[in-house]
């Protein structure tokens, strides 16, 4: 089947994946076009949209009208129409499931959404000078998910093609970004069954040649939006008759800074995206915050989240406000099991391309496929994040982002190297 | 000439403006309905749009994408295009000069702006019950500016009747809700040979009936932008390489509203509209406050702009952001001259409808009518502010505020008797 | 009687409290030498310390380690003990009665205490030039209350004199800087019969021979001590165990000063003395804020105290940690009748050395007289605060405040003939 | 020389040390008790108070009342005037120096201040029961400071017997709880030649019977006074003229505890002891703070000052205050040598008492011995941290912390053992 594969067709599937960057829940020119591609492949199973994400799960899911206009997109950008009719809604996301024999069941996950950065239009940006920069724009594939989407399916194609035995599961997660899509999909019932699961993530600061079997240091994360409430008046007439909710949130942001620090690891806390009022002369009645809290654990998350609540009702209670608060994201922490990274730092060293075997690695941020992960090694599988290198000009979530296609075959090879290995297993 | 003028074209000329309420600058429609009826008008001298407008001294001007979208929208509601098109670039409000002998120069100041409001649909709402409620969705004359224009207009028809002799200057000012207007229609050498100046508004509390010859207590005002700029990073992964303006907008508004009250007089600030940051990961590069200070007088707005630039700027320092400041508006104080008010108060006491004559009254807001009133005084001439009565269901800027349309009449009968009673002095 | 009393006399009376400043519930020197010259006059009744306060009433009495302090040096500076023992535990304070006839009841209430400022020790800064600068280091009378206490003295003088008819209470009243002492004198019952009360204070910018016959513009005032409760814990070891009382503080502190300006008028607020937590490695577990809310009226007043109230609890809470809220002095705002503003500017129109009698003047600060005005006004009487100028070379509380002794003679014969004068009325 | 010391000497000695503690720069009793034992002693240097520290490095000398108060109290409490007469100006700590042959130069770092905690008088508390409670109350040896010191003699006294060849220097440090001590002393040059050096903590979490070889962790650390001036004013009557310092301190504090995380690792800050104005009504002209910052290394220790210090000057100019700031203490981070850990965790392993030798742990806080070990460091000697484990009920810098004084004994053991064994080694 993958004869019909070459480089050159993932490199193109991945350039029109990158000129639509859709963000979370709004991945529907993204989810056809892979579904387009895996209905040409032999599949066992194929879920799309609702079947592979749990009922109520999903977080931060925008309003219809944003939905409806990224729709619409998607549409007018020549997305097929029987497959977007099946996302409505934003149910975004897909997987692929290949059935070779009765050896365990394999895992791979990868995710999809793009992110609102505007791509560089300077020359030297190679898709800017290639012609296949962001076409959505003020969004852009600035964190490699077109490789890593474009990665599930060429190791679909390889296991395919190979003597692998057992049960290969391709996850095409939605809402990475928002640590939004990890929980609906860890929760679908299709991870209950898998004994290894695989994530995979490109570059990192590592560059091309550079394979991380076990990535670490996940740190768990928590995204809320407190929306304030008080009372509108004229700031010159009545200033005593408001009930002011920009200095609710500002007491809050100033305090939530200061949350203190945790001596049993580092945390973090960022207030990301805050406004309000509506006019120069009027007391501000509506004010909101999104932000977030991290912990080396998910007991450092819990210890930060539990002071952020506290500092957000007492803010507004300061001011007489009222205060709203909604979860728009959770991922916890995670580890990648040594088994599993045992054989993926093998496949790596023999692995044409991969000059610098690496065996682990701390990431330092957030991931929601430590859902995924969490869930599988909570029934007793284990999983593993591998890190892919590729020499990537601008950092990450930076207009300057890129991927070296060379990149892809090598995160190919090694992830369906693994899938084989891990196949042999019996858990 | 006004015979052909009836209370009830009044009233429908306030409604149609009252359907197309257009906020600062962006007043394409009314201008152009205006100059429209003042085209049918036997005038001595029409000035439009530029022409009544000093250059460069506008502030709070939106970007040509919002001007393009209002302008499309007046076109689209049936404005004239020639007179559009003489309003481009968002140079709004217009000035009628009658001549009828050389007696002295008596102005009439009265603003054409709209707010930013969504207009009730409850149908106890006259307009919404009337039919003739906002069609600029979000949008709405909430404080009488469609009444002020109609007043404008009846005044300049019924002086064009009576035995008026004098110059007789009315303008039509637009940005007044801003205090963005004002300021340059001073400055435009049209005010410089005033001797009296009348303003006008409506409501401001007093019902249908009440009229106050002289309204004091303008607030002194200064409207800011200060937008911050700080860096960018990953609030995971390296928030030590941010400079976070998000922190420095809130230490901003803390210290704003903590200015110390002065022993001279009333003080007033808010943070009326303020936001910043992209998304809940990332430390935010960017942060603005749109906000206000006053005073009872102007060296009270003085001392109130100086703490607050200082805090401003400290505030972005702290957090090694820059911050850029902006006037978006300006308006002294000002007080009612007493040789007018007799005037004004003694026309009152003999028009019919007025039942409650007042000589003075407190405005405790502000108004950018007192440019005009300062630069008329400046050089020798006297000014007025008249409130007129009006029964208003809700209070100023809310979503059902309306006027009695009875008032209407009053109105123009006691402006333009003053303007007579004025035209008998020798300044 | 007071033949025998010179200017002299009054003037060494002075500079012995002068020499003696005494603050809140400390006045034990003060007390006993007024006490010791009043019982050599031939007074009707003479009530000392708890005979002249309600039990109960008393606000922000120091503790007993330094009452204890303050008392054993009144009894090492030479105050008669037994008159000492009268005022243990800070009943400080005493009240001298004359009775002349049956005429109405007329009330002099002067105030005795000192401030905790160090006085200059600058050549020309008389009392430290003429060897009467205060003996206690780091408090000082820097308000003019030894003159008050003189001028009272000196009053009852002039009335035993005087053909007054009728009864003359002279009130010497306790700790009014803290406004602290109003309030139980005004309840202690003796002002309940009072027909006429004055109250004088010296200076108020006003130089030697000018008299304010009706001082107004008292700030109601309220007084606060918020002792805030948290959790200790090391700073660099465990930092998350501890509850941090300064950052409640400082939370606290930023809103207080923040809160809403008032449309009905002047509103005031400050944190003067404030404190927290006891080494540079310990998160802070005890901080404390002494503070205070101040407004044009009474309802103004409760207006800020409210709000204070709201953001002491909320800081409180936001950092998890307890507050105890106490109040430590009030003062409501007064108005001086003009029925008895009229005697006093008569009186003092025709009274030698006052070369600018003035009917009426703001003070714009706060002031517990008012709860003896308003106690007495409250029954049917009245009441009026009386300004007698000095020349005083610095302003009120500060290190050089200094009265010229002249003006005691002005004080004393203005407010003694104003008290005949009233004592010809029949209320 | 030893066999006249018991163990029973030794806890006398500490139980004397612990009736006097005496914080930073006031050791003056505890200096000169340890001169006192060390004179009986045959040793061949002795070395007081100006000679161990390098002049003008001592950080956070309190002024001269401070210090004459404490050292009136030590000679009270029968400390010897010719040894008191040294330390003049609080230059307290001392330095034995023992020389047995050409051997190397191993140092030996004790620390003998106490802290100012008010210590349990519970009888369950072996102080108070046992009679050797705090003489100086509201001061305690809660760190075991005294231990140190003790320790400190019996290892000179142990090594005086052993067959140790080299030199044995025992620096006796003042103002290690500020942080103030170890700078100057390791900039005496009384480190320069020392090949080995060994610092000393009783407890740490670790019960008897536990001895860590290499103590590490160490935060980094710079404590700071931040003293803010402004301008007083009338906070009623002239609100608008005051420069408030106390909303400077407030708006610090904030900020302060808001320093963004640091990706490189842990840091920390506190506010530890903070104050200003003076009264209720009076603007704050005078407020300061004490406060620390830490990092896991020194860079991000500077790190965290470098923004508190940008912080503190632009709180100050957001209220037109000014402030100073004043490096109160100053420690550096450090680890333990492995070649002298593997020393003294042999050395351990066969000593008696100790049940459980350990090789590494992590204090977690700061140490100013840290200056000592890095001066060693830098000219090539090694440095290590030893852990002595003891019972003790309460935890550090609490009322009720005690420490078992069976550990003394093995407190000497393992380090006169450690000496002897690095004596045999050739650097």
């Amino acid at each position: 089947m993958s004869q019909s594969h070459t480089d050159a067709d993932y490199v193109e599937f991945r350039r029109d994946l990158h000129r639509h960057p859709e963000p979370a829940w709004r991945e529907f020119y993204t989810t056809a076009r892979i579904v387009d591609e895996l209905e040409t492949r032999d599949l066992d199973e194929l879920y799309v949209g609702p079947e592979v994400l749990a009922e109520g799960s999903r977080m931060a899911v925008p309003d219809d009208d944003e939905l409806d206009e990224w729709f619409e997109q998607a549409r007018e950008a020549g997305a097929r129409e029987d497959i977007l009719d099946r996302l409505r809604g934003g149910y975004t996301g897909a997987l692929a499931v290949l059935k070779k024999g009765d050896g365990p069941t394999v895992g791979l996950r990868v995710d999809i959404d793009g992110l609102p950065i505007t791509e560089s239009e300077d020359g030297s940006h190679a898709p800017a000078g290639g012609g296949f920069r962001s076409e959505h724009e003020g969004y852009m594939h600035a964190c490699g998910h077109d490789a890593h989407a474009t990665i599930g399916l060429g190791v679909l194609d390889a296991v395919a093609d190979s003597d692998f035995e057992g049960t290969l599961k391709v996850f095409f997660q939605p809402g990475e970004e928002l640590v939004a899509g990890g929980k609906p999909m860890a929760e679908s019932g299709h991870l209950d069954d898998v004994d290894y699961l695989l994530a995979v993530h490109i570059g990192l600061d590592h560059p091309t040649g550079e394979v991380v079997a076990g990535v670490g240091g996940f740190l768990a994360v928590h995204h809320f939006l407190a929306e304030f409430s008080g009372q509108t008046s004229h700031a010159g007439g009545k200033p005593e008759e408001g009930r002011n909710t920009v200095q609710a949130m500002a007491t809050a942001i100033q305090n939530l800074y200061a949350i203190p620090r945790h001596s049993d690891g580092a945390t973090r806390v960022n207030a990301g995206l805050v406004g309000g009022g509506t006019a120069t002369n009027i007391i501000p009645e509506q004010s909101f915050i999104e932000g977030e809290v991290r912990g080396e654990t998910t007991e450092l998350k819990e210890y930060m989240r539990e002071h952020a609540e506290r500092i957000l009702h007492s803010a507004a209670e300061m001011h007489d406000c009222e205060v709203e608060l909604t979860t728009e994201g959770v991922a916890p922490s995670a580890v990648s099991d040594q088994g599993i990274v045992d054989v993926v730092h093998a496949v790596s060293q023999r692995t044409p391309g991969v000059d610098s075997p690496i065996e682990r690695d701390e990431l330092g941020g957030s991931e929601d496929a430590t859902y995924l992960m969490q869930r599988v090694q909570e029934r007793g599988g284990q999983a593993c994040y591998v890190g892919v290198g590729t020499d990537h000009p601008g950092g990450h979530h930076t207009p300057t982002f890129d991927v070296d296609e060379e990149s892809l075959r090598i995160g190919i090879d090694v992830l369906a190297d693994s899938v084989v290995e891990l196949g042999k297993r019996r858990p």
